[in-house]
């Protein structure tokens, strides 16, 4: 498949032609890679890059409309053709735009009225949007937003502590940079030889924009950007994070206004407010100089990405791969040293030769740790172009759903233990006596029960559901959890590297064990179903329970395909309470999630 | 010396009378509590504890002025005579002032100044000091600030990255809570039966106001609350860290004007905001009967103190402690739970019995941690007034300085070397070849010269000092530090754990090695000197160098006193630029600095 992707802003458009294999591997090359920049009175520059081959000049192109209608007529002289889908950057998908989307009419209003998140960006890629439809009206247009690799951020990221009002008002968290931070993750992945799903990321995207992302066994956890991409690092023109008190400040002071502060804040802070100049190269030849301000910049740059990861590390409960992108992030060794220098304590080292020799040609991904330390440090290019053609694509090839009910089950909470476990509440070679047998083959309810104490209460009478598993497992609901007084994090069973440790107590002794977790929502499924059903093991869904004004949708369901398994959704209780289920309820997969992507 | 001292607010008074023993030891013992509230027409609230015993009732004092004049003769009911000096809690002292200072006319008209950093706090702290003046007109009066102690936070610390009219205009991070934040570290390292001034420690203070602290080797080092009281953790009523870009979406979507936007992130936000109650009590209880918005807000609440804690340990370069205090802090085992499950990745662990059973009465600070983990925890109640009387009694006990002056000497870049790097430099067995000796006796400058090499560039020419020391040390100016491209750390010479590696190459061989430092500014000072000049071992000064317009006044000089030193003060290359300063140069003692006090 062939694809063309736009990214437009107010004063440039960057635009790309990609190839991509179908089937097995899902290679995605890049064709041509094009920019025009710096509109004005009939005319701009334009750069294009052909077979490794780049040329410049000025074209005839006043605007962005004039720019886009251009395309044809210049691909054609390249002999580029049968483009067979156009892919667009879109800023802000605010809540709702959680995975690509085709942009028809009605998605196009949709997004219209999100422009109030992002009245910078969000303007120039619809008038983009709008273009490429009238000169390829023939061809599926797709957008891939910047926000939404973070739609499953946790809503102790997403929620600002402010009014309820300002939240209703859709004041809280989204998060940038996406689509660059989801295949960085991806390639990181790549260069370690090990699955995604495993792994705790830090991706470091330093450019002129810079954020920070926190990628959990495969789902972005957190960004430094938040409503706005104001939030966060210190930037080429933006001040990232400030004191909101700062406002009332300027405005007793100098009389400022939220406009003016607000101008200011995007366009005349970050390493231009410090130093005069917003490129890192120039701010790091002034420094080596003397430059005091020059060098106060780079210790405060530095300073907030370090403490970022750090955060980061302590928010997804640590952290197994540090990843460097973006302009700074790609070509100052001197800023990486400057920022891993200290990290020693989680076990994060630089080696200082491979820092100083990273190669990015042929999208080389090197590593830099020191030998020997825990957590690998990665360098990579990082490609948005090349990820929102792939997205496009896996969206176009995306098998049709053929929906069908889905019983949904209410877990109650109880225990999976281990042998050792076991034995340690019950007493030397216990053998739990099964009570009734559960609907997936092999399950069973035991008539033992079991005490859960945590530092704010206990729940006693705790189910406990056989065949012992080699490590034991403590599921409970988020309110039971509260009832503990412990943190228990939402994880898909058998994941519980760094869950918290509970006391359990027995008849014959009590253990603390780590293993309690609030089970994430998923749907056991045959394979004969999932097939009937276009789904895969591993997939993310939305399932719809319940009917008009009570129906509740769940994200982010996760599918697990095995071989025996009778097909039904597992909610837990707090879940069934919000939802209002009643026994014999059935759920409907109602949209699949964009999911992360090998190749 | 018995002190008196009041902490004044806008509805309440608190104030406590202490006792302070002279000589060794120093210890601090409080004879009276006491606390007026809630003042409306003519009548308050008040609370009194003497002997352990307390009693509450209503007074008839309208006015923060009437309750202040009602001390003495509630004092005498209470038996209570002798008052040598008065003491008071001021929120905000600016850059200015760095210690305790006697609240004369001249000093109340600089904090005057100051209000408009803290319009809410300094104006009910400046009433109560006018008139506790007139009613003790014969006593002395001082102020401990609250942001007295993170004075020593570094630039990169203090900047926000915004425009420079607005960082002359006083927008800068300063950071509240010192006083807590002091004792509690102070606790902690007396908890640990170790010296401050070699451990890193992080002081989580968890009231109705929140703040963590990062206290480097005895200093602060970075405290989450900034240019006000509103950055930082979510607390009682406050949002904490919020986008900056907030304001203009909340401007733009609901019309809102900074000042609404402010009066609601101080007192309709935080907890408050979240759930209606600031109370985190009601908060816990209606979480574990399953209110979801109480859930959130604990777990927004406890992911944010979590993520401080790996970003100070970050930004510090490890942790040796975190101390928990303050309400929430001391009383709550499963908030302490939630923030630390998670944080095992730096070697953090808590123990599930000690967390839960702890007990701080008879100012007990139990260590909570599971053994063997590296990283102590402990819990402590803070003592913010008893704290401010051991200041004003150090601030008053000090000894006269008799100043006179120190000649300067420019540290150019130099190498210490151990004995295994000197033989992979110069070869085995190498001896170094003494070219001229320096003043402080014993020490030498050798013929032969080693070039430092970073991830930016070269130095060339390096001048190796002896005799060899135990370690090896390479001593760089921050310029240099740019130069090479690596962040070197600030340290006193010797303190060189978690610095970073540096390549020094030599005519054998070439290292690798950690140790690179900007030394910190000291003076060499003999023990009769000393005595002479009233200053003690690890005393820090302002010591002011040159004349007139460019006389420059460095802060943070500390003393070090050994038996047989020449008197001098070292700077290194840039401090002396700045200063203009050529040979024969002389500073002067000006200012004594708090410094730490194991009292």
């Amino acid at each position: 498949m062939r694809i063309l992707v736009f990214n437009a802003g107010s004063s440039s458009l960057k635009f790309g032609v990609f190839d991509r294999a179908r089937g097995a591997g899902h290679e995605t090359r890049q064709v041509l890679k094009g920019a025009f920049a710096r509109f004005r009175d009939g005319a701009c520059e334009v750069t294009l890059t052909v077979d490794g081959k780049a040329r410049s000049g000025t074209a005839p192109h006043g605007d962005l409309t004039a720019a886009i209608a251009a395309v044809p007529a210049l691909l054609e002289a390249e002999g580029i053709a049968g483009i067979e889908a156009v892919g667009h950057r879109i800023a802000h998908g605010g809540a709702e735009f959680t995975a690509p989307a085709l942009l028809d009419a009605q998605t196009l209003a949709r997004i219209e009225r999100l422009t109030p998140l992002a009245p910078l960006h969000n303007p120039a890629n619809l008038q983009a949007v709008r273009v490429a439809r009238d000169v390829w009206p023939d061809l599926p247009q797709v957008g891939v937003f910047d926000t939404a690799f973070h739609h499953t951020n946790p809503p102790c990221v997403t929620t600002y502590a402010v009014p309820q009002s300002w939240r209703e008002a859709g004041l809280r968290r989204y998060g940038f940079h996406g689509t660059s931070h989801k295949y960085v993750a991806e390639r990181a992945a790549q260069a370690l030889a090990r699955p995604l799903s495993e792994l705790k990321i830090i991706s470091v995207h330093l450019g002129n924009g810079a954020s920070v992302c926190a990628i959990s066994l495969g789902r972005s956890f957190e960004s430094s950007m938040g409503l706005t991409p104001l939030e966060g690092l210190v930037m080429g023109t933006r001040s990232g994070d400030v004191d909101p008190g700062a406002f009332g400040y300027l405005q007793r002071q100098l009389g400022l206004g939220i406009e003016e502060i607000e101008q200011a804040l995007n366009h005349e802070s970050g390493l231009k407010g410090l130093t005069g100049s917003s490129d890192m190269r120039d701010v790091e030849d002034r420094a080596a100089g003397g430059d005091a301000a020059a060098q106060l910049a780079i210790n405060l740059y530095a300073h907030r990405v370090r403490k970022y990861i750090g955060s980061y590390a302590a928010g997804m409960g640590g952290v197994d791969a540090v990843v460097f992108t973006g302009g700074i992030g790609e070509n100052s060794p001197s800023m990486r040293r400057r920022i891993c220098d200290g990290l020693d304590f989680m076990e994060l080292r630089l080696d200082v030769d491979r820092n100083q020799s990273v190669d990015l040609s042929d999208r080389a991904a090197p590593q830099i740790q020191a030998y020997g330390a825990r957590v690998a440090v990665i360098v990579t290019e990082t490609a948005e172009q090349l990820q929102i053609a792939r997205e496009v694509a896996a969206h176009l090839d995306r098998p049709e759903a053929a929906p069908r009910p889905i019983p949904v089950a209410v877990s109650g909470r109880h225990v999976h233990l281990a042998q050792a476990e076991l034995e340690a509440l019950f007493g030397p070679g216990y053998a739990l006596r099964v009570k009734v047998p559960l609907r997936q083959p092999g399950n069973w309810a035991a008539e033992e029960r079991v005490t859960l104490e945590g530092p704010k209460g206990r729940i006693e009478h705790v189910a406990i559901l056989g065949p012992l598993r080699p490590r034991t497992q403590i599921e409970v609901s988020r309110t039971d959890s509260f009832a503990l007084g412990i943190d228990a994090p939402v994880r898909d069973s058998g994941h519980l590297d760094g869950t918290p440790v509970v006391r359990i107590i027995g008849p014959h002794g009590a253990v603390d064990t780590d293993g309690l977790i609030v089970a994430a929502r998923h749907v056991h499924m045959n394979p004969r179903d999932a097939e009937a059903m276009g789904l895969e093991d591993g997939q993310n869904v939305a399932v719809k329970i319940g009917q008009g004004e009570r129906a509740l949708t769940f994200g982010q369901v996760m599918i697990r395909v095995q071989p025996k398994a009778f097909t039904e959704m597992h909610i837990d209780t707090d879940e069934a309470n919000a939802a209002g289920i009643g026994p014999g309820c059935e759920g409907e997969v109602i949209e699949l999630e964009a999911h992360l992507d090998a190749g």
